[in-house]
């Protein structure tokens, strides 16, 4: 599964039975398409009249967006690599000690995995609101609700990518790994929380105005 | 664009500066994944192990979450067709009076078909969201953050395409078409912010348990 598949396929796949594409995947394509808007406003405003004064600003806020776009956009497959090790984990041979001992130790390398690649996502994700603030204070107006749209996305694919590692890192033996990424994964959330509901409260003054 | 382009296609579209695919198609996707990852965690439960006390719940669940998965992805080339066209009528001629009438018809036409398409996609996330209530609650446990991540997904294609009917729904002339539906999606987006925050919430608790 990568996202060279079309949106039917993509869909189609998730929707179905098998555990991957999952939630993680579904997570990343949100916060790429979050990334997506915000280099749509960026895109938009540069060039246009009445805005040169921004120009410069857009640029570097772009310059950014679709870096962190492309980022995500490789996470999708990542996410899909890290379940599957960690199924592939779960089904090793497991009669002998050795078999027992080389299981769990694949099952850990699998579950840290699927704990990195969602944290990271979040951790990005928090990085598309920063910038969803900078194209919505000073991006041209007629796509304002794009902008709106870019921080409402890549909310939702923080706090998805958050599940994530709420139902991995619970069963990681690096106990130490866990709780940091957990209190890590938990600051990102509040800031999340608060400048996705600031960024739209600007957004929506805007449309009314 | 439809979604028989590729994800990578779509989200270089999205981010380029033309004004679709824009905020819209984005919302109908992120809803569509929400209906995905309903479906999911209902494919992943029938038939389960201990779970056949729930299975023909999850089969309704799951005919309901198919259909509103097809119509959401069925809104992304609805959303681009309406704003094309709204584009295209006020690239109308405007000289004489008969184009001036002509030309503002048009766009009263485009304007309410962007704020219908909108409307409904924000309507049938909230079917989403009530359905991935059902998934949460009796769904398999093991794929609980998917169902999780399904119900952030809809709320935030629910508040996404709001947006883009608050900033169509102002400019139309038919004031009592364009407050009704305001009116109708303030209701709505009350009740998705109640709701997904209640099945967000039921799901962090699965998981913790």
């Amino acid at each position: 599964m990568t996202t060279q598949s079309s949106i039917d396929e993509f869909l189609e796949r998730l929707a179905s039975g098998n555990p991957t594409p999952g939630g993680g995947s579904a997570a990343a394509i949100m916060g790429a398409m979050g990334a997506a808007l915000v280099s749509m406003v960026c895109n938009v405003s540069i060039g246009k009249k009445g805005y040169e004064a921004v120009e410069a600003e857009m640029r570097a806020v772009l310059a950014q967006s679709e870096t962190l776009r492309l980022r995500l956009a490789a996470m999708v497959s990542e996410d899909v690599a890290a379940f599957d090790s960690l199924l592939a984990a779960y089904k090793l041979p497991k009669v002998s000690d050795s078999e027992k001992a080389r299981r769990a130790d694949a099952i850990q390398a699998g579950l840290r995995r699927a704990t990195e690649v969602p944290l990271d996502c979040a951790r990005v994700c928090a990085d598309v609101i920063r910038l969803s603030r900078r194209a919505s204070e000073h991006g041209y107006r007629g796509v304002i609700s794009d902008g709106g749209v870019g921080v409402l996305a890549a909310y939702a694919a923080a706090r998805s990518a958050a599940l994530n590692v709420f139902i991995n890192a619970p069963a990681l033996k690096d106990q130490q790994f866990a709780q940091a990424s957990i209190a890590e994964l938990e600051k990102l959330l509040e800031f999340c929380a608060v400048e996705c509901e600031s960024v739209y409260a600007l957004v929506r003054k805007k449309l009314e105005a």
